[in-house]
């Protein structure tokens, strides 16, 4: 240390020249050197995804204590790349295609060494307008692949949930509605639990979430909907949101939006669409036809995460008239300065329940810059071809009931055996998803349709291409013979 | 494409077999290669952070559109390390005492890196039981420091906002309150706007959000808390939540946590801190004396991106009972497995608003672990020694007001000139703060204390030590001299 003090009052007391040797300073040097080594796994990593088991093995799982004293960055290392990760669902494999893939483009952990290092404050325009204005185009980008109007806004946060949230909140403050007992929200019986969390995180009373019975393609009845607003307004009560799916978690159906829309503006209620899951393929011609109809939202909540195949943790939330946001969100405060609303000017803070937060936009930015649109347009092409080409493939083996078509990149299916009871048939698929799944060389998810147990494909992984989905139907076909000849004891 | 097909049904049609031609991927060997090109930025950046001026210059601004054709990844991080990032507040400076700093540990970036490329997902336990054990960890670690009793737990967050936010509808949840238009709220007039914008969207109409008086120490006046609450009370309103601040944005104040536990337990009130700011003061005895009772609280909001100089986006809510979040967030999906309340277990979706969501713990825990926590210690410790050191220096200076003595790291002050009116004693510290902030040396930010402009010292950064401390007082010294020779209009 070597200060100099101009005055004995400038010379402070001996704790204030010790910290340095305390430091939590990395400089540049120590930084490469330490993301050098993180590189060495990543690299690997990379190059051997497609062979790594696509479920962990359980073991014990310790509670570690406050550490008290400094650990080797190679021996973390080791702790996470040969325990910690291995030890859980391998979700960005070619071959995940269970719940809703995604793959993780690694653009993204580049976007976020640049952003966590910098560390900029982007909650406010004059903190870092520029890097603000990054991430306000990468929203404006979201409504015109949408087909938002150009008065559209929006802002990126966590993922779908918040989003859904955001928007029913926006919904709520604007219809002013006094008495929250008295509000409805309308989904259908397929929509995202998030949406009914979201309701009841708004104040909606949960029992005020009516739950609208879907049809055999898992798309809402328009009949039974307006009916239940009917009866709604007629008991007084007042209809907050619609809430319309754009791909549903369990098997991509999409609503009729263009009906919703109808009805919500003939009754003047919000009109949000959950488009978590099919959002993005607004950039291909099949699914703008399949999601006709979303360009009327006043609200639609995306999932960069899924279909734009980001890492885990990005959602979206894009409004017709960006400055709903603002009338919903909008605060001040002693120590910061006004926040005028200026075209071209965006405010994350005045939009949005979140002050301080991170840099969100560079990672879809970065990808996007990289490789423009058109991949993207190519790989969710793909993703509708693949998914297709399996329910056709599916169809040939005899036994097996296709019980949700693709409507964008999702099938459920199951294995029916002529004299199974329900409960056996279940068993009997509960039995068939574990055997595939064993295999160890695809991953795929169950769920509940009609009552009944079905298993999923979902396609949507970057990674995800021919080769896997030829694997998929041939660990199908073989577990299927499998099921054949299993007995089951009667249930009935 | 050399894959060989089986049968001719196997033979997808000609875009199956061309999309890998636009493929997404980085291999290792790309990653490798452009992790290296971005480090090569970084580094140097890291190692020139003091010299970088504190502030941008104001350029024109542009919209982008949607990106079409691909660019070079050199071309964007051009753009990034030469116009964006330098056109905003160099937040991560060691010379930034503006706000409320945290610097940004480098480590978080390299974390991120792992976490994004990795892409595991930890929403539920059985997805990836040791990365959530890993952040769960981190949750236990804070709940230790804050002296929360074993039955305590929590989640981290994106900021302080939504942990508030997270906090105020735990307690309506388990209040409930049917009629939220009974609802009430207490806080200081020195809380953060954060706090009256979660009541807001939790449902409490604004007007319920009761603003008790400061005293002079900007600490909330115990007895006007209880002479509203008992006036609310006798309205038939339901009081659900007292929040505490333990650490002020404007000054650090810290309120009497001990008499606002007393309050709330007397008449069964939710009660939550606010320590964004202060709570990790609480690994040093001079915090833990200040912030006595923050032990008592139902809930506690910290920021890491505050005093654990994570970088900006890394919140966290602590509860006192763990199931208490559970009780308000829980809910349940046909294709998620059930997911039992078991010891040592936890389902971040089961006690959070969100699902889907990155792995926040990693960026704590890598830093934590390398250096253990006594740096973190000495380094807090060492900001309270700054901060006091310069209130003892600034009152050296004739006409300097100490308007607020530092509680915990921040402090504010102003100039009094003996002939100024209250309007012209404002713009002479409007004056003041900005000949301060042009020597770009260091940066400071003002606030409204008792109705008038003060500027504010706070000392956070892990980069800020003695030297910027001096190069501080240095500043005010001069633009001080430069004030007192100034002639301002009578606005009276």
């Amino acid at each position: 240390m070597t200060e100099s003090f101009t005055s004995d009052k400038d010379r402070p007391n001996h704790d204030l020249l010790a910290s340095p040797n305390l430091s939590l300073e990395l400089n540049g040097d120590q930084f490469r050197e330490l993301v050098g080594q993180a590189v060495e796994r990543l690299a690997p990593f990379l190059d051997s995804l497609a062979d790594q088991p696509l479920q962990g093995d359980a073991k014990e799982i310790k509670q570690q204590p406050l550490p008290e004293k400094p650990a080797e960055f190679a021996t973390l290392l080791d702790e996470l790349f040969e325990q910690r990760i291995p030890q859980s669902y391998n979700t960005p494999s070619p071959g995940y295609l269970a719940y809703v893939p995604g793959g993780g483009l690694p653009h993204a952990a580049i976007a976020d060494l640049i952003a966590d290092t910098v560390n900029r404050y982007v909650s406010t325009w004059f903190t870092a307008p520029q890097l603000v204005r990054l991430e306000a185009d990468v929203v404006d980008w979201f409504c015109r692949i949408v087909g938002l109007p150009d008065s559209a806004g929006g802002l990126l946060t966590t993922g779908g949930s918040l989003a859904n949230w955001i928007a029913l909140v926006t919904a709520r403050e604007l219809g002013k509605i006094d008495d929250l007992r008295q509000a409805t929200v309308y989904v259908s019986d397929q929509a995202h639990s998030s949406v009914a969390k979201a309701a009841r995180l708004a104040g909606v009373p949960l029992a005020n979430v009516r739950s609208i019975r879907s049809d055999r393609l898992f798309r809402i009845c328009i009949e039974d909907l307006e009916k239940q607003i009917a009866d709604d307004l007629k008991s007084g009560l007042i209809p907050l949101a619609i809430v319309g799916n754009a791909g549903t978690t369990n098997t991509g159906a999409v609503d009729s939006l263009e009906s919703l829309s109808r009805i919500a503006q003939q009754q003047n209620i919000w009109f949000h669409v959950d488009a978590a899951y099919g959002g993005f393929f607004m950039l291909t011609e099949r699914g703008q036809q399949a999601m006709r109809g979303i360009e009327l939202a006043d609200s639609v909540t995306l999932d960069p995460h899924k279909g734009f195949f980001l890492p885990y943790g990005n959602g979206c939330l894009l409004v017709r008239r960006k400055n709903d946001l603002r009338l919903a969100h909008q605060e001040s405060s002693d120590y910061l300065p006004e926040m005028p609303d200026e075209s071209g000017r965006v405010d994350f803070c005045q939009i949005s329940p979140e002050l301080s937060r991170d840099l969100r936009g560079l990672r879809i930015w970065l990808p996007l810059k990289m490789h423009g649109v058109e991949p993207f347009r190519q790989n969710l092409k793909e993703k509708l071809d693949l998914c297709h080409w399996a329910a056709k493939e599916l169809q040939l083996i005899d036994g097996i009931e296709i019980v949700a078509q693709p409507q964008l990149s999702t099938l459920a299916f199951r294995l029916c055996r002529p004299d199974d009871s329900d409960e056996q048939a279940d068993a009997i698929n509960r039995l068939l998803c574990d055997r595939i799944n064993e295999s160890r060389r695809i991953l795929l998810s169950p769920t509940i349709l009609n009552g009944r147990f079905v298993v999923r494909i979902c396609v949507l992984s970057f990674r995800t291409h021919f080769k896997q989905l030829k694997i998929c139907l041939e660990e199908i076909r073989s577990a299927v013979e499998q099921m054949r000849v299993i007995q089951l004891p009667d249930t009935k």
